[in-house]
């Protein structure tokens, strides 16, 4: 499914649905309903039947939750999106600004003593409700599970998706589900847990090596497992997305349909390890007091890319590369003034499906010129598509999913003669960039020990960007992933085979945007001549390979060390992508990757 | 008192106080006893009264603890003290490492089920307690509090410390205590809190602007204070310290003898804040279910020095940079082979006190020659008093109390010809200190978020230290002062008027050490042309003026920005302490900062 540009906000929609939610809150004794923008499993991407908060309130944003109550309904919205939700909802619905305004804080304030908030105990998770629980303490305020009421109110709501899965195979998993069982059971053995529910789809795909389509852009089946000790797995899924796969799964998976699962579950006995950031409130509460709350067994492991994993990314990345650098030969050629950002965003959509290899891109492709580039999640429009005119800079963030990896690129280019002080800000980024790629550090530190290097050029001019430095990602799975982050909120220690992206950026509002990003593997870093022998250190691998725009790097501002490094690369981007190109693309290459 | 060399341990010492302690634990039937180095105040130094750890092992260091059973005593040290406990304790005490070993661990192991451990309740705090206790859990091992079982044994105890307090002028505190006061029991209020129990010296000392002498190197008066929400102090202080400060504490500040603190305790209403790393159990217990756990409400104002404080913290450093200077022109005019450490600790001791303005120095001189200079704490005796041999370097980390400064600063210089690697590595670690001095950061940051920026430098060459970056330092007082720290354990943002050090260094054992410090101050970072002026960022001013030497840099390893910033501090060392010195130190000075 080609990316669209569709405008899918239709404000007036908003008003009578709003009604008719009022009137079943009515009926239930609610004086307010949360509608969440998250499905029962918390991912970044919803199905369409879970575009409760879309559906209701026009409002399409990643994040945010509605807060219906008798006579408002809060739509609560992060930094992102404060514009963008102007023009989606309709005044029925009143904006607010989160996490400025806590949820809690703002139901006390609107909601007299006594007043009763109905949420769906599927859609929330347990630190959510005791946060919300302890703000409105006292307040006479307070929360009921219930059923879903804009489902009951939503005539034409799309069914749960049931698309088929597939067998993952071992060539590009690495490891049978078998020995993923039997490696992951005895974890939770050695911790004396009998079970782990685990409610997070890439978890559970991983785990069972396993892929499916039930959402956009990220290749999993939806559905709940309970992974025993004993390595045996209780999968939650509709059978009909799994006909054929009994063989894949063998006689230690067995299949149960998902709405038998609560009732399994307080069957079962304990201790049974939840994660109380993404699992449903209303599976801990089946689970009751024999739960252990821990991580989710399979975020580490799945996190720790293993040698077929490493090597299908960089394969996966080649493939990407050339792609791009068709992209970009092509983008190149145009005249400023004569191409708009959707057809930067469709070209390179159709470049990487030339092949056959693309499953789908892994998320919707940023393309924003001039201003839009300033706009750091910009999804282009319909009524958003500008021509990339001279003088601009164009932001083109993209990635696609491949069986052997997903990726992850952003390049910046100028089109015509670049600003200088765009050319200076670029370099800046380029600077961190390089730093973090040529980083070697000790083993045990975290995101948050080691961001600051990627940011340090910045700083030092008095700029800096909004965004972490990097996420971790998936291998042919979500292409944001956990739990490691280049990020001033990570603690989580880096550890071989964990794959993140290092991209640096700088947004001038209403003027540019630029931002660099490279996918990287932590590795085991090689031993130096008169370093410390004793100290186990870290370093990267770089897997994406496509050039970076030579017009936009003021060469003076670079170290030596840092002008190394970018002749390097660029060598080695032409040495790999070269020969994966069209005649034109790799002239084009040869010189976008000649040295500085 | 001038620094001494004297070995202090007398391991044969320990062995009959052990076998006393043993007979007072059987009287009191507890299978074990746990003595601390800590006293009542969780300091750093503690007074001779509280030396219970090195009367009764031998072991001298300035962390550890013993804990004494009926068959084992196991002493517990860091790796700092691995080898100095050897030489220090008798073989009837066994050297446990910790925190490798946990005492916990340790206590399950050694002892058998319903065996009971007693505390002195005054030297130990909650968090300890109950740490110790969860470990214990199911063990059928207890812990009881009891009389300090070494103060009964010990017959020639010292006195507690009686020494007279004095006020801190205004001119150097900056801030009335009257003022502190109310700026203080403000935030209590605010917090609906009516008192806070002050139990740190250094805290009581700053909020009431006074100083003391009751332990070494540490100008602070031991006692305990209540700081009420109303602003009212009562001090619980031997009167003894205080006489002729009845004006200067005024009539909020009710002086009490320091017996009845628990009594007074006891009877005072609630809520009253404790803080839980710090706080006597026994303290803690007084206040019982009243008890609100928080930050010591001094610790953050005392942190954030004033103008008065950092134009007094610059005064000291220029005093205290000729002194340094002096030493460094004299000890470079020696011949290698001709002077020991110790007489570089005396001589800079005494070059410190020419003045008359030094109050006492404000730790340990460490002078650290040749292999000695890898020991990270090395503290010269007359036992390893080396001799500074051509091809050392000696590390030289020394610091002065002055009443408007704590100093700190640390110098590595060659004697005689210095082999190549150890340039190189000094190269590496000035780089780091010159990229933390010219280092600028978004607001919101702690030291886990920076501390990278002066490690980067030795971590590309597979190099790094076994220390944090720095340590927060007091005015006047305490020179290692929280809650700040450039360590990837401090969470705590910096906020303009922190004074830290910055001191990278690295250490080849069995070979060289090398340490680079000086102490910096936050302050609010001026705009840049082309910055972002939404963001607010902080940066640093330096305090300490000495040269670095020159003979140790290789000048190619130096890129342009870290080369200018040498030649300019440089520049400034020339300028600021060149008019201190005497005619011989001044043309040596003007040699040693001539740029390169």
């Amino acid at each position: 499914m080609f990316q669209s540009f569709e405008v899918s906000a239709r404000p007036e929609q908003g008003p009578p649905r709003l009604k008719a939610l009022r009137t079943e809150m009515a009926g239930e004794g609610l004086d307010g309903f949360l509608v969440p923008r998250a499905d029962a499993h918390q991912g970044e991407y919803v199905a369409p039947h879970d575009e409760r908060l879309a559906w209701l309130t026009g409002f399409t944003g990643s994040a945010g939750f509605c807060a219906a109550l008798r006579d408002v309904a809060g739509v609560f919205i992060d930094g992102r999106y404060r514009t963008q939700v102007k023009a989606q909802v309709a005044s029925d619905f009143t904006p607010v600004p989160w996490p400025e305004v806590s949820l809690g804080q703002w139901l006390k304030e609107q909601l007299p003593e006594g007043g009763t908030v109905g949420f769906d105990p599927w859609l929330h998770v347990p630190g959510q409700i005791e946060e919300l629980e302890k703000t409105l303490d006292g307040s006479g305020v307070s929360l009921r599970a219930s059923d879903n009421l804009v489902d009951r109110i939503w005539a034409d709501q799309p069914a749960p998706p049931r698309a088929p899965a597939k067998a993952h195979p071992i060539e590009f998993a690495g490891e049978s589900h078998a020995d993923k069982r039997a490696r992951l059971g005895q974890a939770l053995r050695d911790k004396g847990e009998v079970a782990a529910v685990i409610t997070l789809p890439d978890s559970l795909c991983w785990l069972l090596n396993i892929r499916g389509s039930d959402i956009p852009r990220n290749p999993i089946a939806q559905g709940f497992a309970v992974l025993h000790g004993s390595a045996v797995v209780d999968l939650f899924m509709d059978p009909a997305k799994l006909e054929g796969l009994e063989e894949h799964l063998g006689d230690k998976v067995s299949i149960r349909p998902p709405d038998t699962l609560l009732a399994y579950l307080q069957a079962q006995p304990g201790p049974v390890r939840l994660e109380k950031s993404s699992v449903p409130v209303i599976v801990a509460e089946a689970v009751g007091d024999k739960v252990v709350w821990g991580d989710d067994p399979c975020a580490l492991p799945k996190a720790c890319k293993n040698a077929a994993e490493i090597e299908g990314a960089a394969q996966a990345h080649l493939r990407d590369g050339a792609a791009v650098v068709e992209l970009l030969a092509w983008l190149d050629a145009q005249a400023p003034g004569t191409v708009t950002e959707t057809q930067v965003v469709s070209r390179l959509e159709a470049q990487r499906r030339t092949d056959n290899a693309l499953q789908d891109i892994s998320f919707e492709t940023i393309a924003g010129t001039g201003p839009n580039g300033a706009i750091m999640h910009y999804r282009v429009t319909e009524n958003t598509d500008s021509v990339l005119e001279s003088g601009h800079l164009i932001v083109i963030d993209s990635g696609g999913q491949y069986l052997d990896g997903t990726t992850d690129i952003t390049r910046t280019v100028p089109i015509g003669p670049p600003p200088q002080e765009a050319c200076e800000a670029f370099t800046r980024v380029l600077l961190g960039m390089i730093a973090m790629s040529r980083l070697r550090w000790p083993r045990g530190l975290a995101g948050r020990d080691i961001e600051a290097v990627g940011r340090l050029p910045l700083w030092l001019a008095g700029q800096d960007f909004d965004h972490g430095l990097g996420h971790g990602v998936g291998a042919y799975l979500s292409v944001h992933e956990g739990p490691q982050r280049l990020s001033k909120t990570s603690h989580v220690p880096f550890q071989p085979g964990m794959i993140l992206s290092n991209e640096p950026g700088y947004y001038r509002e209403g003027a540019f945007g630029i931002r660099l990003e490279n996918l990287l593997v932590v590795q085991d870093a090689p031993d130096l001549p008169g370093g410390d022998h004793h100290r186990k250190m870290l370093d990267w691998r770089t897997l994406t390979f496509a050039p970076i725009d030579r017009r936009l790097v003021v060469v003076d501002m670079l170290d030596r060390p840092s002008r190394d490094w970018l002749n390097t690369y660029h060598g080695q981007v032409a040495e790999k992508i070269g020969p994966r190109l069209s005649p034109e693309a790799k002239t084009w290459l040869d010189a976008a990757t000649a040295p500085i």
